[in-house]
């Protein structure tokens, strides 16, 4: 069986007030001819498909029109969850419809130990959960952290499930790949979200989404489709594409890179190398983030460098070399004053102001005075 | 055939504040009722499903709980459209797959002189359209009125329709009783929404929503389902319900009004004889506006209303003998000030103090000095 994974569309993503929706029509094509060469027998989305809990006109359009070519058109089986970014109801309504021509969106706790079967397969989706719902859901007080919460969902599902069958786990959250012990976890109650790989030990595959990186984890049964697109400037070096996952006596599992309309580049160099054209670019329409030294004189140079790149998203002066030291300042080691310091410079690339400095001392005290502060 | 004809549902409709949720589902669970004890072969909804375009997670759920109801436990086809309330594109979301189960939702103009057919009858669909969108959609400069819209619409339909077949028209628009003549017509042009009946020959029936009286219109052919509750207190006498039509030798059709969870009472008086229980209501939980005299001297009469009737929602002062009068003031043959001093006393409920006068008269000069104006 040919499983096409998916996940983390956010259609309706804007970067830095850029709608990037003709970008994801574009590689939403690119996945339907995929299909189209290369037949598959079902598609995973695995969370995320709206950026937004509230999506745009457009985005709700694209986000039917490729489903229901997937799904309607060529009669592909879909198993969709809801993500973090998404909003449940909307992505829930219309799922009674869509249940009955084998797409299978699932957004809610309940009945999440009855598997969706497909091609033989037991497919146990598991939408994106906080830790309150799932504490509240089970009526479980233990429930603390995101580890908590899946060791929980997977103990059930393990307990319903039939162990003869190929089990599949749907998910969107944040796999961590170190297996930490359960005496380091607890450090990070209430901050981390981190779930330990030692979870899934009784199914065959786990389809993930949530983080955008394809090879998040290196993992013999665990992946991550990674995002349809590159949506941040930190995701730039990051393939994108899907994966196909063919099951069968050994499970075979490819990242398929799809080619995007426009790239997105992140270029650190100099103002006037950029502007007098000694560095040049495949693409001049890709989106950029330029840091850029030598623009202390220049005259508007977001201006100047749209001239030869109209979508240039970002610009800031490149970072001296003290800063990015001054990033790695030890909290433990600091005081509030010289974190508050770092976090400025690293900010606003630049030191405080002495008058800066004198507003914080006056509300966040040093530690011989925190008795006293109100 | 048994039509089952309901409209402008306006679920997520919030009174003054309250959230009619509740009083939602309590009358869909009477459509439902009234279904199962009297089998209908459809349901046309005409319009307004939601009250805004970006409807509540509630209001969502409740209309996908709804129609699910309908559609696919009962199996019973449905027919609805777009209503000015409605956004097309959330209306439209999952309708590829609502298809497929006879549920026919139609929000655009595209494919409108292509009719459903249900049971042998063909229904033609026409979403709520402004004079902008159809002038663009048909590339005719003459449509300047609804009233041109829908003859464009009528036309082009008739021209296509088999006249051997029992033609439906389904809308969302303001039909006018009144046979406006042409040479009137273009008076409102750019202001009215009245549609002629004339227009409407060419069918059958005519099954509407977009007023909320049921008995909007007197007509042998054209019928108002109105709302499916009390949803201004414009409309406390309005009944409230759905409508029965019954196709066949001859076209019989039947308003079925239904119980809402809490009335809408409108009370006109004085405060004493409300707070000391001289007059009392059905139901003290019923949604109450009240225009009382004599609170002048009373400190806080919404709080002491509450206590007897916890969901008042509007509490005036009673209007006094000269403002009905004033409210018939005529724009033509009064100067600003009048006009001015006459909407300050309607809105307020007392004269305007000199001082807004002044403030008036600083930035609307009288007729006299208006060409020194800036």
């Amino acid at each position: 069986m040919k499983i096409l994974h998916t996940g983390d569309w956010h259609i309706g993503k804007r970067l830095n007030g850029v709608d990037l929706i003709e970008d994801q029509q574009f590689i939403l094509e690119q996945l339907i001819e995929y299909m189209e060469e290369n037949p598959v027998d079902m598609v995973v989305v695995a969370g995320d498909v709206f950026d937004r809990s509230n999506p745009s006109q457009a985005a709700l359009k694209l986000v039917n029109e490729y489903l229901y070519r997937i799904n309607i058109e060529k009669g592909i089986p879909v198993l969709a969850i809801s993500g973090n970014h998404d909003s449940r109801s909307r992505l829930d309504y219309g799922s009674y419809w869509f249940e009955k021509s084998a797409y299978h969106m699932r957004t809610s706790l309940s009945g999440i130990t009855t598997p969706v079967v497909v091609g033989g397969h037991h497919f146990y989706m598991v939408p994106h959960l906080d830790v309150l719902e799932a504490k509240v859901f089970f009526d479980d007080e233990s429930i603390r952290t995101h580890h908590d919460v899946y060791r929980r969902i997977t103990e059930e599902i393990a307990d319903a499930m039939d162990p003869g069958a190929y089990n599949v786990l749907v998910g969107h959250m944040f796999i961590s790949e170190g297996k930490a012990s359960d005496s380091e976890r607890p450090l990070s109650v209430g901050l981390s979200e981190e779930v330990g790989t030692e979870l899934f030990d009784a199914f065959d595959l786990v389809l993930l989404g949530h983080l955008h990186h394809p090879f998040a984890i290196t993992h013999e049964k665990i992946f991550y489709s990674g995002s349809l697109l590159k949506y941040s400037f930190s995701e730039v070096k990051q393939p994108k594409g899907f994966r196909v996952v063919e099951t069968g006596e050994v499970t075979k599992c490819r990242f398929k890179p799809l080619e995007c309309r426009r790239d997105l580049v992140h270029y650190q160099g100099t103002f006037d190398e950029v502007i007098n054209e000694a560095v040049t670019f495949e693409d001049s329409r890709a989106y950029f983030k330029f840091e850029l030294a030598g623009m202390e004189t220049v005259n508007d140079p977001m201006a100047k460098l749209k001239m030869l790149y109209p979508n240039t998203l970002e610009l800031r002066p490149v970072k001296k070399e003290h800063e990015a030291v001054q990033s790695t300042v030890d909290a433990h080691r600091s005081s509030d004053a010289e974190i508050f310091e770092s976090f400025i410079e690293t900010v606003h690339g630049e030191a405080p102001t002495d008058y800066q400095k004198q507003i914080f001392n006056t509300y966040f005290k040093g530690d011989a005075d925190e008795t006293d502060s109100d």
